[in-house]
């Protein structure tokens, strides 16, 4: 291994997580949990009722898979729970109402989002790959208005390296060019870089309990961070001119 | 257009209907409504709470995709509504129990699915094709066995003839290579032929009400229909020697 080993690689696809990437969600999510506190105050402090709540989505991960429909059936589960069953049928209908509001929430784009995606379509081939319901993020993109700038969707049930793996060799990418952005270190960023990706984290202001990551797992790596995503443009810049090792 | 354009077309992609094509489905939430027409009987009569609930799931189709926990929330705000909220805790913990069941109940394949494709597997390219909850079809094609035989795997919120167009130009596969084979005329059927592409329905003994189709949409048109998936290969064979008008 040489310094001639040693070369600037291009990127090919930049690939972007959806939720608290492109548009605020988290918030959403955090706003309903604490209604849902409110209703049950009666029964029970509002911080007992968010780790139960918690703990009943995780329980239901397994069964539901991520998405807004499970969140609204893991609240009916927990109301029944919590009350031992004496939640009543105008408390549950308030809680499915919640569902759809959340449904319909408007989408709104993060700040410097539509400038990016534009001024990186074109030049690069833009992917959208997320995880959660596929229905509810379909719908999310179409309403973004952001549809036009993306070259493929991923909608995935899970985002493990295995899933990054397949995903690059079904569009024929070489990992090392290849790019995920995200606000999620757990799903974004380890295991695009255990698949041999790029990685780019761009923090955002409420991460989900379950995206939480013990940073020792990132221990030896090497990703980018920026702060806002008009930022990445110019971690691009840098990153292609940077040599990499290109070696067998 | 001469005899001389006529050649035999020999296929390359045989996609697959997953729900009541491969395993069964529609008897598994025919089971479930009933029992939720039982839970209700102390209010209204049975068929009036199947309607009820139909058009409670028609109504939250555009909002909640297909799938088991659409249909669960759908039973939820059927049973407040049709009891004026007089519903009890213990009930929609009972509803909420059916889902779980449904989401676990056994993987059952149709007669002769798994013979006719293995048999297929390595000839042609199979797909799997379904539309619904991308979590619980992905799910239950790991659960399936089935796995291993397909090439590839498209999970779609709806099946129209865009969607058709979309998924032959993504795998560049010719629309007269590519067939289609279901058990709905109006998911599988009839919009495959609208891009193009051939079709072969297998009816089901069991079809959901909003997967009916009026039969005047078919006129004109040509597809297969045989009884049994065994009878799949050997419709092939026919439709590979029979010669297809090959002109521009």
């Amino acid at each position: 291994m040489s310094l001639c080993d040693y070369e600037p690689v291009s990127l090919e696809v930049i690939a972007f997580d959806a939720d608290d990437t492109l548009w605020h969600n988290e918030p959403i999510f955090h706003a309903t949990e604490a209604q849902f506190a409110e209703m049950l105050a009666a029964y029970h402090p509002a911080d007992w009722v968010r780790d139960r709540l918690f703990a009943t989505e995780m329980k239901n991960l397994g069964h539901f898979g991520y998405g807004i429909k499970g969140f609204i059936l893991s609240m009916i589960e927990t109301a029944i729970e919590l009350t031992e069953a004496r939640v009543t049928g105008a408390e549950v209908q308030k809680i499915i109402a919640w569902g759809h509001e959340m449904l319909h929430h408007p989408v709104e784009l993060l700040e410097g989002v539509r400038e990016t995606v534009e001024s990186l379509a074109g030049r690069y081939k833009l992917m959208l790959l997320t995880k959660g319901d596929l229905f509810d993020q379909e719908s999310k993109l179409a309403r973004s208005g952001l549809g036009e700038f993306f070259d493929a969707v991923e909608i995935v049930s899970t985002k493990n390296a295995a899933t990054y793996g397949a995903i690059m060799r079904r569009h024929a990418v070489a990992p090392e060019r290849f790019v995920m952005v995200g606000n999620s270190l757990r799903s974004d960023v380890l295991p695009a870089l255990e698949a041999g990706a790029r990685a780019v984290h761009i923090p955002y202001a409420l991460t989900w309990a379950h995206e939480r990551l013990d940073e020792e797992a990132l221990a030896g790596k090497e990703f980018g961070v920026v702060e806002k995503i008009s930022a990445l443009p110019e971690w691009i810049r840098r990153a292609e001119a940077r040599p990499t090792f290109a070696g067998g």
